[in-house]
């Protein structure tokens, strides 16, 4: 996502607020300058930070938004009250500094958990932040939710509606605590670091449309990920769309609503790679195709049964191609199996990236899911974090 | 375990068959001169490996036997009908050289998954290994039942039962692939690596005495300790009892009932808690009490989230008391919790023994679970594992 990627009517900035105890980027702001139809998604953690309590009420009061707030270096979990009232705080100082309504402000967190949050130096960062907004610093604000990320994550893609362009912008994070199940507030039901991704789409679309256009692309995006089979307490996704491409407004009926679903999902998949890519000590990318199932959620639970076994991630480093542990992995979950008819092909183990196929010869369903080795390099990024 | 230790009537003996690649002891066998009540639990993984399903098809046809042989080396699983052929001539020889009933023959085995088990080299080895039977071999026994172990696991009690004195003894192996669910082929329902225990006692007691309380005890021991979250495909607990004590026979309803299930209780905690403490690559043991909980079950299930979590285990390696990680932990599970009621204490990280209290004040149930560190040794033990 370059400057000129962004969608209209959005601008960002990120400053350094003195969270991060190095001087690196740590807060950023993403703004529509007109109100943007909002859903997001969030961990299926039941012990949720301060911020996914705070922006999962707000969504669910109004599905309207016009800015989010992120901080990095410090998740404001584990914070009781006085975690949500500080992720209050900070987003009422943003609704004023931008002139907006408190709950059109949306907030996110990532970091240490049990940890009050510094919210007088983020309260004092917001006017320097709000001023800086700009349609160039997409850049920036990509850099400052970094956490033991290496790489910045962010993707923009370029739709034509019939005779309009639409704009699809995201920037994402996660490295560690990366087993996302996203489960709606909407009620929906279960779905699978602290990984956050927000979304910006100058697109015109409806509330309903928007929501199921997100659920779905995250499914089939975050929720195939697994890093280290650590649920967050942080996970959001959230998109913001604000109409300002002047598209013919598109519902779950309209022609270019799987188009609009279909670029949504590719960003959102693209970013989810980019986190298994970059995860933390990670020397290999593993793709785990589960085919053959009854349906795809006992595939994704066999694809994450193996994909979360730390005998198979060591096996995946070490380059040994010991399939047994796959065999061992496949037969823990409450996924009825019949060895008999259980075939695996996997790639050769050598390369960066290695592919693993599963059939099931049980039904015609599929499900694919993506991680990483487990390396010494990780073990010694997580054995001092603070 | 000395051999003064073993009880009555039992004689074993341990030998190189040839299944390990470097000349150790392999093929270890437990005998018991007259017929024994046997009672056994196996593992819960869906893929079964050949010796359990020929052990547990023959516990279920008949609550006796009289000989178990065992083999390192190979775990003879996803192996086809060929592993169970394979298994069932093994205990045939041994049955033929011993001169009992095929059925009275149990088998385990332990090692690689995937592999043809080598059955010509086993069965040429029985001779020799039924001849050189002997109380004074328990100690080879021990040692023939190790993968990656680097300590020899065994334990003995004598308790006196009103005039008579009992023995019981045992032998375990596991270091890796750790993660029991041993559910009872008795029926009973969700109970949770390699892990191996056999036990031999020369109390007189009813089958069904003896199933209560093997079940009892390995739910209270091998099912409350995880050291990487992998449930082995062959994990096996068997108890053999010989009433060659000539105490009266112990039932359900007898007074000394308790007092036997109490010794085995045991007899079958100190042995996991040797498995924990020999664990692959660990240099901490923890113990996590999880109390204040509505039921067992959920406080077992959180233990053991907090367990399996690679993010706590590497805090615990890295000395780091990172509580966060605790609470992420509790918070993925499928128990209800109230994190405003939630308390967490910890000893230092810096010790070898760390104990973990969680308090979820919702009840007043309580279960412990067992567990170590993850480190990079754990790694390097587990990237090449051939």
């Amino acid at each position: 996502m370059n400057s000129s990627g962004l969608p209209l009517g959005f601008k960002v900035n990120a400053v350094y607020a003195g969270i991060k105890k190095t001087k690196k980027l740590d807060l950023a702001l993403i703004y529509s300058c007109v109100p943007a139809k909002a859903a997001g998604v969030f961990t299926a953690n039941s012990i949720k930070a301060a911020p996914v309590i705070v922006s999962s009420q707000r969504l669910k009061k109004r599905n309207c938004a016009q800015a989010i707030i992120i901080n990095s270096g410090n998740a404001n979990c584990f914070t009781g009250r006085a975690g949500i009232s500080d992720s209050k705080k900070i987003s009422s100082s943003v609704a004023k500094e931008l002139g907006v309504y408190r709950d059109c402000v949306l907030i996110a967190s990532t970091g240490l958990i049990g940890r009050r949050l510094a919210a007088d130096k983020i309260k004092k960062a917001i006017p320097e932040l709000v001023k800086g907004l700009s349609r160039q610093k997409i850049d920036l604000a990509s850099q400052a939710i970094m956490t033991t990320d290496k790489v910045k994550k962010r993707l923009s893609v370029k739709l034509r509606l019939g005779k309009s362009i639409v704009k699809i912008a995201a920037i994402a994070k996660g490295a560690g605590m990366i087993y996302p199940q996203l489960g709606g507030f909407s009620g929906s039901s279960h779905r699978h670091a602290t990984m956050l991704c927000f979304i910006a789409t100058d697109a015109a679309i409806t509330s309903a449309a928007l929501k199921q256009a997100l659920n779905k692309a995250v499914d089939k995006s975050y929720n195939c990920i697994s890093v280290d089979g650590c649920t967050s307490t942080n996970d959001t996704v959230i998109i913001l769309a604000n109409a300002e491409a002047k598209n013919t407004c598109i519902d779950k009926k309209s022609k270019y609503f799987s188009k609009f679903s279909s670029a949504l999902n590719y960003v959102c998949l693209q970013l989810a790679k980019q986190i298994v890519r970059d995860a933390e000590g990670a020397t290999k990318f593993v793709k785990i195709k589960v085919s053959g199932a009854r349906n795809t959620s006992e595939a994704k639970e066999i694809g994450f049964s193996i994909a979360n076994s730390l005998l198979f991630k060591t096996a995946v480093y070490g380059q040994d191609p010991n399939w047994g542990r796959i065999v061992q992995a496949i037969g823990v979950t409450r996924v009825a199996i019949n060895p008999q008819r259980l075939k695996i092909n996997f790639s050769s183990f050598k390369k960066k990236n290695v592919c693993v196929n599963i059939n099931l010869n049980a039904g015609s369903q599929e499900a694919t899911v993506y991680t990483c080795d487990l390396t010494p390099e990780y073990i010694r990024i997580n054995t001092k974090y603070n």
